[in-house]
């Protein structure tokens, strides 16, 4: 076991961290099993696109790394909370309707998480800071980019709401923390609270970036 | 030469596997040179989206193994198939259209047997059974999501038909039966087979999945 | 530094070449916030999808070689030039209609020069001729594909245009050349200028590669 294997070792140990990222593992599939089903695609379809929203960010960031195989592909415990998150949208659509705001709540979790595990990752395996905080947004939000382009829509995340610059600003904190040499502890919570609670502010209170205006538009 | 190249090489030279394997390489290619001519893509789009169709699947294996680069970009076997095809289908439209029989059955054949490969390549380079199943499935049916993305709908495979879940019990049935020191030989037969038969009276009978009911269906 | 990373500096020392390149990224960037900003993206969006277009290309040429993290990500040069872009697209949409003229231009020099030096990163880390030819069309038009998937359309690339071949073109020759032991600088000369002119003059004249007919069709 070298350097990077016990680092990210100690990373997995910690059993909070361990619960929120399965936590936003589950939350990022039902999002994907509820698109998904709504789309009318088949029990298997709706399996891949919940695996491919909870695991494909993650997986491109492991590519770009050079860690393969991808965790999403190793890590037995990934696959199996996606596909009981994709059964669980198959089989109990009107429970997993009610578990909206839980949802929610673990998707914006989630998101910070996966930005700061993802920029975290990034250093652990030796890369520079532009490569970390690009690989953080990447994990966060390549899943659900993965999901619209697979169900055949243009990304919502590039649409409208704060979501892809909610990772931006998470997965910043966490690598200018490490730069500044803060508490390692310490950055990541700030940065995972920062990045949770500007998407879920903005969620609540429907914030949206603006729109670049068309060439010709009055505005 | 190490232990995989030599497992690899005795894997290719086996004769008959070679030829089943450009025989569904080439059904792919065809697969996908017809869906593009039929979006009136160009000659250039028909042979990249043949090509896509043909390789996709195996690159992407191959990324994940890190059996860089892919053997669709380094096999000029694989490049030449793909533009036989494309060619065929551009210039010999009608005989294409007769050809349909035999490119459903090896299409199925090829199927099963990407499912298979793709599963043994991962095991090959020492990953775990979840790795090789996963990417016995993506070998399978990553090629066609590439043609459907490309051609910008929802990948049919995840739509309906017995497809991907045909590959994902061959490769269920190869690395279950690596696993339990099962013959070489006789579990591939196996695999191939009952994938193989799967997809094509699936595909006879018009078989599907069932749908998962979207919230507030009466089903 | 190993041979290859010295090749590779060698490469990038060239001055003329670093500012062709980061010329044509710029271009490249420019037309993908353009088409963001038109499909009413959010500001993140349009920068998304302009780094995606100037960097999408190269990245998979990256990670097919195993040159990872691909350079794209690791260079902070890439990243900037195509928040410039994206940000002159937002901000002063009509100063951007006005290089309409330039930005072709410079888009059709980018063309040329990712198609030649995507064939030589491949060829200085060791890789075939047909290896080479591949990655080099996929670095010049990686990126384009990837803007029209994202905003859910048939890559236009693949329709019509003088665009992908003149990139085969460029590529063919730099490595033709590189095989028949030509001098360097006048093979990259050779091979850029062939492929821009191709390009360029099928912009000016409207040159377009002739569609596959469909079956059933007069034609």
């Amino acid at each position: 076991m070298n350097v990077q294997e016990l680092a990210l070792a100690s990373l997995n140990d910690h059993r909070l961290f361990t619960f929120l990222d399965l936590a936003g593992t589950f939350a990022f599939a039902i999002s994907g099993a509820v698109a998904a089903r709504n789309r009318g695609l088949d029990w298997f379809g709706v399996m891949v696109i919940a695996f491919a929203v909870a695991c494909g960010g993650g997986m491109v960031r492991d590519l770009c790394i050079g860690a393969v195989p991808p965790a999403g592909l190793t890590d037995w415990r990934y696959l199996t909370v996606a596909m009981v998150a994709a059964w669980m949208t198959i089989a109990a659509g009107r429970l997993v309707a009610r578990l909206t705001h839980p949802v929610t709540f673990f998707d914006s979790l989630g998101l910070g998480l996966f930005a700061v595990t993802g920029a975290q990752k990034a250093m652990i395996y030796g890369h520079n800071a532009e490569v970390a905080v690009l690989l953080g947004i990447v994990t966060a939000v390549g899943g659900g980019v993965a999901r619209d382009v697979l169900l055949n829509r243009v990304p919502v995340i590039l649409q409208r709401e704060i979501y892809a610059s909610a990772a931006l600003v998470g997965a910043g904190i966490e690598v200018a923390g490490e730069r500044l040499g803060w508490d390692s502890s310490g950055r990541t919570w700030l940065a995972l609270g920062v990045c949770f609670t500007l998407r879920y502010l903005s969620l609540r209170y429907k914030w949206n970036l603006p729109r670049a205006p068309r060439h010709g538009d009055n505005g």
